[in-house]
């Protein structure tokens, strides 16, 4: 074998989810895709606001001169000033077209900034559970990837966190709301967070950076608050995207935005798009950068989310799965009836019902459901749920 | 300082290019922009084909739900099937979706295929001069760059490439037509390469990859050909992209296609996926991909390179530079009259002429001029060409 060992183990690793989402597309094939229950991806549910079409049309008839061309590797100025106006008021900090950096979506965000940061063997660490990708994010630039232990309720476990942190920790990286539990971090968290790596920083004599990948910031319930980590911690950065505030995934949109505190601010904000250019990603893409200006404080409509969300609670709390109730994202990230997720999950599997084992995600025991699909996708796959948690219950999967 | 030690390096390193490029910008405006000759950038001159934007309001009417959701992180399968087509007669060998992986740029394809194939310290070859980021691209992913020198007039030095392989050596990286130079490999020379790889290959019992960057394909003059490296050589992967062939470097689209005959075909090519996914990619921007089908084998107007190549260069020769002509891309590489081409740059900058030294490009010695710019650029600039040409000459720099 010629490739590299470590793709190669990826692979290998990864090879049952792909072979689960291949015995999807088989059961779609076999049953039609209306009697199966897919529950898998995390791809939007709303079509984009009708903005974002009027919007494009407005720049093709412009037509300006060099609209599909190469402009500075942060972005063009005009959108991050825009950005930089809309988000000082969102993070309650002071920020400049300078602290933004536009990115092809979060996932080039967090690979930007863990590119600038990490020297080889850095450790970077997460609260379980975590989006799947981060271990591969870290690794990828020669970072070490820790998890720590949550509290009940995906609560942030302050002390495994302390304890976990070693003179290699550059980075503190959380999610909130988070993918696949819906937990958002409440202040006194991000607080009591912020004190703590202020505490750690001064006494190794250099910062150790918070960084919030948070896609799903527009997509809350119940009046919840997502406080802002830049208000918060001098030495943290946020990574983010459009694709779920418009539902545009697929256009890989998003941004950086770097605290005004950062204390190698300089340096960093340059290091930081350096590295956007130097992976390859040269620049956001074009003609989304250009129209964003004119969508900021523009969100689908996040109530499609909230009944979709208490359909499925409410369906699966009357059968008796335990769950805590998500705050924000659209995932549902329940207590696997039988401790063997990936066999439950098998189980519903058997039923149609296509969700996500939690080991992935760093958390055995428990699995996804991401209801960002039809309500009837919920509610025809509720007798599926039902038959399969009893006879997990019964003894008899 | 606590960001990574190799970006704090990257950024003193490349600060005297950016001192460069912000001296440009107090340049234009001092002297307003029509009398700064910026020849620095490579961003297309035409503008796209009018097809572009036809395609584009298309699909806004069309409406398609989901559009802008995510897809396969290959790609459409829809848009993998038309460039399989379309690239099997382009190339010279049968090729399927499964060959294509759509990427952000040709940037984006390098990194997913170095991300994919190289373990630590393996090797990168690439003859000089070379493209400015490939050193980067290849630590990016744990692998050592090392370049190799070129005969006369830019052709591929076999036997100091055979010199330069080793045991680590994973791949050899190719660009033709070539950024800086223009420089074309002819058919015979890519034969005595493909047969030099396979008996290195051999002796290995591993393949070394042949990887051939080529978004400039189709910006080439004279009838020139540009050989297949995937009909020449089994182990073999091209990286481009649309940016050149339809003036949209801004969008970042472009696409990996695998050779058939890949030693390790399925795990490559599901290694190359994962390595889009895992780098934060993604997949390639979903606009752009919906409308490549239609847009395969349109171009901009190559006479309009055409033409401004020989302006440069009746311009230049008639002054007594000396270069090689370029036989494709849309730059000239002339030797310094200086032995120190970054004075010699410096010069032409005192007369408001923006170049790029060569040795970014692994060729101390040579200046990069990007004729992708107005006819009147490239002729007013010829007065400050020659005064400075002739102060050279005359010892008076």
């Amino acid at each position: 074998m010629s490739i590299a060992k470590k793709i190669e183990e990826s692979i290998a690793k990864s090879s049952w989810i792909r072979r689960m989402f291949e015995d999807g597309i088989r059961l779609k094939e076999q049953y039609g895709s209306e009697n199966v229950f897919d529950f898998t991806l995390g791809n939007p549910f709303p079509e984009p606001p009708e903005k974002l079409h009027v919007l494009i049309q407005k720049e093709i008839i412009d037509n300006k001169p060099g609209m599909h061309g190469y402009m500075p590797n942060a972005g063009y100025v005009e959108t991050r000033q825009a950005l930089a106006a809309h988000l000082s008021d969102v993070y309650g900090v002071p920020l400049t077209s300078s602290h933004i950096v536009m990115t092809c979506g979060a996932g080039g965000a967090l690979n930007v900034i863990l590119k600038t940061l990490l020297d080889p063997q850095d450790e970077v660490i997460a609260p379980v559970p975590f989006f799947v990708e981060y271990q591969a994010y870290t690794e990828n630039h020669g970072g070490v990837f820790k998890s720590v232990a949550s509290e009940s309720h995906f609560a942030l476990n302050l002390p495994a966190l302390e304890q976990a942190i070693t003179p290699k920790t550059k980075a503190v990286l959380i999610n909130s709301p988070n993918n696949p539990s819906g937990k958002v971090y409440e202040r006194e968290t991000i607080d009591a967070l912020a004190t703590l790596l202020k505490a750690r920083s001064t006494a190794y004599g250099r910062p150790i950076y918070l960084i919030s990948d948070e896609p799903y910031r527009d997509i809350v319930y119940d009046g919840t608050e997502v406080p802002s980590i830049l208000a918060a911690y001098p030495d943290s950065l946020v990574a983010t995207s459009f694709s779920k505030t418009l539902s545009i995934p697929g256009e890989r949109i998003g941004y950086i935005a770097a605290s005004p505190g950062l204390a190698d601010g300089t340096i960093a904000l340059e290091g930081l798009v350096l590295s956007n250019r130097i992976l390859g990603y040269v620049n956001a893409p074009a003609l989304m950068q250009r129209i964003i200006p004119a969508l900021l404080g523009v969100t689908v409509d996040i109530d499609i989310y909230k009944r979709k969300r208490d359909l499925l609670c409410d369906g699966l709390a009357a059968i008796g799965y335990e769950f805590t109730k998500p705050m924000g994202a659209f995932y549902l990230f329940p207590e696997s009836p039988l401790e063997d997720e990936v066999a439950f999950v098998r189980a519903l599997q058997a039923k149609n019902i296509l969700t996500v084992p939690g080991r992935g995600f760093g958390a055995p025991g428990f699995f996804r459901i991401a209801y960002c699909v039809a309500d009837e996708t919920i509610m025809n796959a509720m007798p599926g749920f039902e038959e399969v948690f009893k006879k997990a219950k019964a003894g008899r999967l």
